[in-house]
């Protein structure tokens, strides 16, 4: 599919949908729009990801398939200085794609510009209707499973996750990311949006995700939230206990202190953080920190190597910055 | 507000709303509805509550405002052997209150009914539209914030928290019950059903329940679930963080040993449930088990007695069977 990602003055850093298709999809991405960085290229901004001209708004975009959301605000509102380009994708037949909490859907004036020109709106975040809770057999499913956990939200658990089925695929191994969030349901084109379920269904939803794909040797599944975390850590748990996992692996921004937004609530130390997951984990399924995935983003070369140094020692268990190192064997062996 | 309660083939075990409503409601029940029970008394059936006739259906139940649905199946489904009894509640123009999944409101033929005779129908589980994202301001709340937690689902935490409400009252401070579930939410009038919430929301909604009593000394926040349970535990952590307590108080089923419904998931030893509820409250809001409930409806007076010492001893603080026993001062003094 060739697709436009809309990423106003939001990419990379606060446009993970944008970053993720770029980085992992299967989508040919033919333009970012992008008001801020108009006339650059993708890579001049973010590099070692597929390439694509930065334009101003929908009207610049060459012929494409569909145009995708790239932004997930907090509280997932839509934006109303999107308007515009949604409705001349539609008007241009296009698909819209999107993984906010409001509803394409909902929104009549798209509805009808759908329907005038033959384009279709995908909510990722709408779940399937006939949820139920969870029966707690995802434990007896054949594959590893290994979920992702982090100190935060935006720690870098989808990463984390896409890059341990890489490195598991060069391996031999028939590995799949388990998309618990939007960015990840938009770069596999399947999962569930988990915080979007309704809390009574949310590890059933989990529990369904993990053992819906048939003969694989290697589950990855998406985390959310965090435990520490003073409005997802619901999301979390239910990730946690609905994945029934074989090993966890924990996912933390260097340097961070404090959870993002929320400055007041202080990330536990390292070692305590991890014997919260493990505790918690305990009833269910037993799983373990095994290994830990650190985004030094923020450090130079050096001081990134001392960063996964000092997590690798604070956390007792082989680590890597995913996104820099990728995933070594040491790693891929413990998780597996 | 004179009501019918409806209970078929449920009461009292299985029907926990009709329980709750017999025994700390406000409206006068002026019969319970159950064809296993038909023609004896409802203090026949469980000593020490509101007293009423059960008849077998709507048709022999005399003048009343309502009938609310006293049953909450797994799953919340709407059992059609109710639909005589709701049909004839909504052509006599009575309003009809339900906690289930299934919405009422959903249902065309109750719906026309409403319309037709007057009456209204109630969705207590129908969360609020405008619910957000938690902002982790519970732990300003000026009252002493309690929440009740469990071993399980069905472990006594509704009556949990009306048992301390109602000792507090007697000690002359102004306490309220802050009810997450379907049966508190209608014993009380007030309240959001936490598990309906979407799975994001949840956390928000305890949030906003907490903030809205005025010049409390005390919110007894009720539980939902269990940390260790494989489907629900996501909802009792957005309870646990959401309500950001000073004081948890923990209920448990003497000699329940696994999760019910879920045979294969043990229930931890005690001592290292207490630890897990308090490794997860502590990033939130330091809350420890500063007391236990337990209870003993399925012992002898005897052995009750030895149960509520040996509960005491395994979580090391103050405990009672606050059915049995009520809420002693010492318990009080230990939560407050």
């Amino acid at each position: 599919m060739q697709v436009a990602v809309l990423a106003h003055e939001s990419f990379p850093d606060r446009a993970k949908t944008a970053v993720g298709l770029l980085r992992y999809g299967d989508h040919e991405v033919r333009a970012l729009v992008d008001r801020e960085h108009a006339g650059k290229h993708v890579t001049d901004v973010l590099p070692g990801v597929q390439d694509a001209p930065i334009v101003a708004s929908m009207d610049d975009v060459p012929e494409v398939d569909a145009l995708l959301i790239g932004i997930a605000p907090i509280g997932g509102a839509f934006d109303e200085s999107w308007r515009d380009d949604v409705r001349t994708a539609l008007e241009r037949g296009c698909d819209v794609l999107a993984g906010l909490h409001d509803f394409l859907e909902d929104d009549d004036e798209f509805v009808r510009l759908a329907e005038e020109h033959g384009g279709e709106l995908h909510d990722l975040r709408k779940p399937p209707d006939d949820l139920t809770v969870a029966e707690g057999t995802a434990g007896e499913v054949d594959a590893t499973v290994v979920t992702t956990v982090g100190t935060d939200c935006s720690t870098g658990k989808m990463t984390a996750s896409f890059e341990i089925r890489d490195a598991a695929r060069e391996r031999g191994l028939d590995a799949a990311v388990v998309p618990t969030g939007q960015t990840g349901v938009a770069i596999t084109g399947w999962g569930i949006v988990v915080d979007r379920v309704i809390a009574d269904y949310a590890a059933g939803a989990v529990e369904r995700l993990v053992e819906t794909p048939e003969d694989k040797d290697v589950l990855i599944v998406e985390g959310q939230g965090a435990l520490a975390h003073p409005a997802y850590s619901g999301v979390t748990t239910s990730i946690l206990h609905g994945s029934a996992p074989d090993a966890l692996v924990l996912c933390h921004n260097a340097g961070q202190e404090a959870i993002h937004g929320y400055e007041s609530f202080t990330i536990p130390p390292l070692d305590e953080y991890v014997e919260i997951y493990e505790r918690l984990a305990a009833p269910i399924s037993d799983a373990t920190v095994d290994a830990g995935m650190l985004n030094t983003s923020a450090l130079d070369a050096a001081d990134a190597v001392d960063a996964v140094a000092t997590y690798r020692e604070a956390l007792g268990v082989p680590a890597t910055d995913p996104v820099r190192d990728g995933v070594p064997d040491e790693v891929l062996d413990a998780i597996l």
